[in-house]
């Protein structure tokens, strides 16, 4: 980057700006490049068929022998879930918390990684020093334990990045350790990165600790059944239903894959800590009475596979809803899981149970501060630059409006599309160029092979279907052999059209004659004949418009 | 219906029950069917392609001598909008309030119906009566003028229908009519069927006056251009943006097609009261300065084609966003509009205009009323039996919770599925059957006519795409004359995997020549060996899972 001075700082946004999900941010001094997270982001809809969405890794390849290491935040799949992929473009060593390693360990053993990946355990009091850099952290709370804050120590200034947080005064685990961030802001922060998801809500986040009480006024009046449906990843939430099952003499039987590895992780590491026995075996459920019994499972979200969902429709191996069962939802719907999440709570109270969700059971929080905690924040940190990261663009810019209440002059702040690179000195600061960038699609095994055409043929495809032409052509003597034949997929059922069909094959064979008379020999030609005959015919008798996909024979 | 019994009144749920969108209802005595409002709903994500879901009319079609006529309680599309459907499949006559008809009349224009349908306006102090059975009237409010419930006076009671409504005691058009809710009650109810929308919402839905009152504030501090964006149906709403303009000195430009139908019929029936030269065309726009300019448009739900999102995205022909503007969503989004209402959003804040949105702003109310004023409904009819309508089945079993509140006993109150058939009588009451009810999907021209056949075929496509093999056979001396030819939509980019391709056709041609040896003459087994050999191939080498179509030419 010639645009950066070499007594700059540059900040590079990779992902993550202005959208949710693909965190990732590098700090360069010189020849040395701190990453911070690695995350996935869920498609939306219209990106029909794809897993997942990761940043361009092109500026990490080719600067591979720079970068020092990959600092993680936490442990949420939208900061670690990109790492199997990062992994295979760049070699390079990974620091984080004990929780976050342990879920990531996981990860890269599916993909074959976990050999070849040095992972570093990072502790709050640690400097981990490089030549010219060094990188140190700072307790933060969070919707999963070992959530930190990461401070880039560089020449002409410290770069500290918040990871995702919320102040919680009185949170299950540890508390964010406000006496460092107060120590970090008094050395100097030359630029703050700021994590804005609910720069949109005006209120101080509820205590984790309020959500524990909830939970155990629902199991001190619950008789039959309790279900109760959370992330997988919220540690201290499970562990607050395991107190109010302990508390209330229920046993407790998880379901969902993630919910299962979520348990034994927490166990292992000592963030659930449950008497003996109070885990039981699915196939025990029946032999307890119903007040005995809590299920604790996933889906949460109304994630079709999971367990709540099979369990709400009527297709889970184990468990039916009873009369008498009272389900949780211990969770906000995020936007596009609405519909979903409403899904199935129709379905549970069809089945009989009771459900208790929505925000006014105070049965949830989120695990993201509000305006005052990012005003907080900023007035701990007291940046000289800033930039709001972590949410969409609506987000960033009413997170620049409170830094601006809070003394940072707007022309301070800097909202980055990815790929933007921020050069940073006490003296000035700009955004001075652009890296490659931009969302690479993962389909089944396929990374970034899936592009706008297949996109644009799905869509079609999704929404009007396909017809096939099939011909046979003897090019020699200028005839139809055999055809022209008409089969199609998702846009009419051929048995019931037969009379749209033999209509189309009618009207086609006479222009294809035509056409031969002409003696044509050019495939593409013949192939367009075909396609703006049928395709107009088709829209004025169904007013839908298929992809037509003519096949032509040559005999 | 043999089930129901001679002095019984009927009440079927023929769309509605569980669901936003299809209500439609019939009450039946003897031969007299009295049928409720003919909505149409919106296909959810998982229709691919499907325009709009009707219910199924067959009930009506096998009695359609015995209907009197249709009567509709106000004139959104979830009401009147299978209208032009139910007209194709029975001749009857309608029965509705002034705008409701005024914007029903469009669109049978549209559908080429308006000359052979009867059409009665009602009034509030009109009896329609019948041979056996009458229906009148009481005035509601809803987010639409001209709000009707609807009383149908039955030889064993009185059936009553609430439509959508809210308590607005201030509203801008004419009050709720409460006077005659008591009478109504006080003569008698044995069955009220009411809208449950809101029954999750515990507060009394905030006045259309109010949000008069912040778009009067917004259009006192702005002073570039206010586009505002907000339902076209929603006339009291436009009329309250056309007083603050006039009041502020701004004139009106109208954009959307909806809009400009909308503001038209409103003048026409005078809903919409402006001074002359208040609206502008939108080619003058430009000589105006910014403080004198309202552009009011559709598209307030993030909708793709809808003016405002054009606008937001640079496509607009007439109207960019230029720094200064002030954008106002007069709205909410309805839980399938989240996403692309956010993404609207963060277009013109990118866009450099300032965006007023959100429930903080006071700029938007719902059109139905909350738990209170259903409690308040409840208390004024005093049903002896209550049907919950219109909402999710989440909030019709809410809505029975307050109704047991306000002394109806649970046992009286009855949820039905589409097709349940409810026989009341003063005596006894229960669901005694059912008519046939379902989901019709129309797609284009076509009603009813897309099944699950291809809807499964264009989710498989849409999701995994298409491979197509196309290969040549002489089935006399057995042999592979031309192909296999591999042709991919949405599969993979065929230019960008050759390897792959040229893979699968080696394999597929050995495989046909083993198939050929064997002297197989069965198509439907040519086509099957095809099918398990390339799925299981493809598959295993990128994890998806394509629709294969095997196309075999005999020559």
């Amino acid at each position: 980057m010639k645009q950066v001075k070499n007594n700059q700082t540059a900040v590079f946004a990779l992902g993550g700006l202005g959208e949710i999900g693909k965190n990732t941010y590098a700090v360069q001094f010189q020849d040395e490049i701190i990453l911070i997270d690695a995350g996935i982001k869920f498609p939306e809809d219209e990106l029909l068929g794809i897993d997942y969405v990761i940043p361009d890794y092109t500026y990490l390849v080719k600067n591979e022998d720079k970068i020092k290491g990959l600092f993680i935040t936490h442990g949420h799949e939208d900061h670690i879930g990109g790492i199997p992929y990062l992994l295979r473009a760049v070699n390079i060593p990974i620091y984080g918390g004990k929780l976050a390693l342990g879920l990531l360990k996981g990860k890269l053993e599916e993909h074959g990684l976990l050999r070849k990946t040095k992972l570093h355990e990072i502790h709050e009091d640690q400097v981990v020093k490089f030549t010219k850099t060094s990188v140190t952290f700072y307790r933060t709370t969070h919707s999963i334990p070992d959530s930190y804050g990461i401070v880039v120590k560089t020449p002409p200034g410290n770069v500290v990045h918040t990871g995702d947080f919320k102040f919680d005064f009185t949170p299950v685990g540890e508390p964010a350790n406000l006496t460092k961030m107060a120590k970090i802001g008094e050395e100097g922060v030359l630029c703050l990165l700021s994590d804005s998801t609910n720069s949109e809500i005006p209120d101080f986040t509820m205590s984790e600790r309020k959500v524990g009480e909830s939970i155990s006024n629902i199991f001190n009046k619950v008789d039959g059944r309790i279900i109760f449906a959370t992330f997988a990843s919220n540690i201290h939430r499970l562990q607050q239903v395991v107190e109010a099952a302990v508390q209330y003499g229920r046993k407790v039987a998880v379901f969902g894959r993630s919910m299962e590895n979520a348990l034994t992780i927490g166990q292992e590491l000592g963030y659930i800590n449950a008497p003996k026995n109070t885990f039981i075996e699915p196939s025990q459920l029946n032999k307890l009475p119903d007040n005995q019994v809590t299920i604790l499972c996933t889906g949460s979200q109304g994630e079709p596979m999971a367990a709540l969902s099979r369990i709400a429709n009527g297709t889970h191996r184990q468990i039916q809803i009873i009369p008498g069962d009272t389900v949780v939802f211990s969770s906000s719907p995020i936007p596009g899981n609405t519909l979903s999440v409403s899904k199935t709570i129709n379905q549970l109270y069809r089945a009989g149970a009771d459900v208790i969700h929505g925000s006014l059971n105070d049965i949830h929080t989120s695990g993201h501060g509000g305006q005052e905690e990012q005003k907080l924040m900023l007035r701990l940190m007291k940046p000289q630059y800033f930039m709001p990261i972590h949410g969409e663009y609506r987000m960033l810019k009413m997170h620049i409006r409170l830094a601006a209440d809070c003394g940072i002059p707007v022309e301070n702040s800097f909202i980055m599309d990815n790929g933007d690179v921020l050069a940073l000195h006490p003296e000035e600061a700009g955004v001075v160029g652009k890296v490659p960038s931009g969302s690479v699609y993962v389909d089944g095994n396929g990374i970034g092979d899936i592009g706008n055409i297949v996109l644009r043929d799905r869509r079609i495809l999704s929404e009007e279907g396909l017809v096939v032409v099939v011909v046979s052509l003897n090019m020699k003597e200028f005839k139809v052999t055999a055809g022209p034949d008409l089969i199609s997929r998702g846009f009419v059922y051929m048995r019931e059209s037969s009379d749209l069909i033999h209509e189309a094959q009618k009207l086609l064979a006479g222009h294809l004659n035509e056409v031969m008379e002409r003696k044509t020999t050019q495939w593409s030609e013949i192939k367009n004949e075909i396609t703006d005959l049928l395709g107009p015919f088709l829209y004025e008798r169904t007013k839908r418009k298929p992809m037509i996909l003519p096949i032509i024979m040559e005999v």
